[in-house]
């Protein structure tokens, strides 16, 4: 038979396999790739911000897909209803009012496909290119690339050890009107700072003064180790201003694909009258389904604790080995929760050449310049202990502590 | 305790239920539903363009979780590669190459959270607000309002037996520069009609001549009761200006959100390397694994083949009952796939004051206006046979009779 001759493929390699007499399937070589993780061998890349694979629980996904499919009923396989399966937000708002310490009702939750789905359902719903929008400087530097897609201006706001500073943020409020406020309130990444109760209330103040929103990243809020932080910006809402996003890619899976908003509910009008919402209904209602499951059946708690405990050891040992091996000048917060070191290196110091040199060395990690919308911080490191075990950020500290004795 | 006071909860009804001694939940009454539908009691609406819950697979899915789970491979768990499982690709890419009869290459292919998604991901990241794309007239009204929703300028191009009229296009392609056209090539909703081969060709050579993009909803295509469509558009695809659209939602579920972009692998780098993609990943992973089990178990093939025998068998019913009960003067197709059927009545016909008596008679369907992207085919109205039983849809079709002859 005759392959058919795409002109767009003519310069790539394949390996072509006969599925039968009609039929020639072409495939690149290097396309069978799984995760998003593609790390040299060899390599120790504090830059990778997920779980570790060891930490993901296909058991508890076995047994939670058992469970609910056994049942046989198929209505989390038709078309969802709009803001997410009634009974699946319930049980969800149950989960959040013992993890967050305050009340949160079903109708505040509109289940998304995940935290970043979520900011992007804001983005199309609530802003329109040319928009301005304020970030913190740093910020988590997937948003700053989402936001440069939707063609938004982006003004970063400094913080300090206690989060955002309000009185930059107010001053600024007088020379732009923001559409929102993109806020990394607890745990921050990469910053790891976690704003204070005292200006989470005024920054809620002034949203309602200055007519703006607050998109709170909330995917933090669960994984405390050495703290207990203060409630998630819902617990300040007035009058509808905050839309807080969280998600199960942090706390169970990240290839679930499942997470939510936590808003006022008028504001999700916004989003179940929307044509998307109206042509595919809800956004995840089969995984919603399971992940019910996995809530009923109180298969998250434990395994949450023992996150907590492993990402607690991790944290604590990457510190105690950043004291031990880097030379002075390098300067950190242990973190309290999340999944961040950031380090602050001397004015002078390139992190872009470092980063060069490091990679020759086989450890790698972000440089903070990504996570400017400055093209600032150029003296800053994010390094993840979420991925690698302990004795591998022993090793991985070890080799940046010799590339920096070099430089 | 205090129940937290939410300004914008005041004047809701809630149920209120005691989880623990530290948390009161807040519930609206009416909220717990799960599915898109809300059929008031005793209504038969053919506008449920749906599989009926009857026809959702469970068993299916339950084996196929069951077969992908139980093999303990955490990597359907994680963040996902961004144009989706290269596995899962490579064994739909099979699945496809013999049900539309052309050869498909995973790298063709794109996994989403559904067709609806597909469109809107291709309205983020190939247009802007203001840009013009021509539709068919009629089109899928859902699709009209996510186009609605992105601010483009909607240019409405006639169909006729044959799909849409090349000739009108090339005539608006001297007006308008589209991004793209948005067609439903085979077995359209609702017109029912299918684009002949021969101008599949023309529309092709045009993208090329004119630099726009075809957009083809194919999500049909595997639906054929009495014919053997026209292979899909990427059969004619020369030098990617094709996308097609598809879905497992129509020959699986719709609530598993999965469903795939078909396009010259080139044209994913706008998607892959978006901030959206980037930071969450591949679109449903979990999901994605658990349908690769479904098509590596041929669970597919023969549920395929009985949507198609239970369709074919509502579709032939509903047209003789049609045939039977209306009065001269209502005309239609007997559709060769798809969903739907498209009744066209009088020019002085108004659909929209008949709809309020059919619903009176506890019968309801699509007004042909909400295909129209100019306000018109008041004398049109879309039934579709999918969710109802062959008695439903005669009891139905009697119905609407009876009010057209009192009208």
């Amino acid at each position: 038979m005759r392959l058919r001759k795409f002109s767009w493929a003519r310069q790539r390699i394949y390996f072509l396999k006969r599925n039968d007499d009609n039929c020639v399937l072409i495939f690149e070589k290097d396309s069978m790739q799984i995760t998003q993780l593609n790390i040299p061998k060899g390599m120790i890349d504090f830059g990778i911000g997920q779980p570790a694979i060891s930490l993901l629980p296909t058991d508890i996904l076995r047994q939670a897909a058992e469970h609910r499919l056994k049942q046989g009923d198929p209505s989390i396989l038709q078309y969802g209803t709009e803001p997410g399966n009634g009974y699946f937000r319930l049980v969800l708002s149950e989960f959040l009012s013992d993890g967050y310490r305050i009340p949160v009702s079903a109708d505040q939750l509109f289940i998304t496909s995940g935290a970043t789905q979520g900011l992007n359902l804001i983005c199309t719903y609530f802003t329109s290119p040319g928009d301005t929008i304020f970030v913190e400087e740093p910020s988590y530097f997937l948003a700053l690339h989402l936001f440069k897609d939707r063609h938004l201006k982006v003004v970063g706001l400094p913080v300090d050890e206690d989060g955002l500073i309000i009185e930059v943020l107010e001053e600024k409020l007088n020379e732009h009107k923001p559409v929102f406020l993109y806020s990394i309130p607890t745990f921050h990444n990469p910053s790891t700072v976690t704003l204070s109760a005292d200006r989470r209330e005024k920054l809620v103040s002034l949203s309602e003064k200055y007519h703006f929103f607050i998109v709170a990243d909330e995917v933090y809020q669960l994984l405390a180790y050495t703290v207990t932080p203060p409630p998630p910006m819902m617990a300040y809402d007035n009058t509808g201003t905050v839309l807080s996003l969280g998600s199960f890619s942090k706390i169970l899976a990240p290839g679930l694909r499942l997470g939510w908003i936590q808003a006022a509910p008028f504001l999700f009008k916004r989003l179940t009258q929307s044509g998307l919402l109206l042509s595919g209904g809800g956004l995840n209602p089969f995984t919603s389904g399971i992940v019910q499951s996995v809530l009923e059946l109180n298969l998250l708690e434990n395994h949450l604790e023992h996150l907590k405990k492993i990402y607690r050891e991790r944290s604590s040992n990457l510190s105690t080995a950043l004291s031990e091996y880097l030379p002075p000048g390098v300067n950190f917060s242990e973190p309290q929760g999340g999944f961040f070191i950031w380090l602050r290196l001397p004015e002078k110091f390139d992190v872009e050449s470092f980063r060069s040199r490091a990679r020759e060395q086989n450890v790698d990690f972000q440089p903070g310049n990504n996570f400017s919308s400055k093209q600032r911080l150029r003296n800053y490191i994010r390094l993840s202990f979420s991925y690698y075990d302990v004795g591998e950020l022993r090793k991985g500290v070890s080799r940046l502590a010799s590339v920096l004795k070099t430089g």
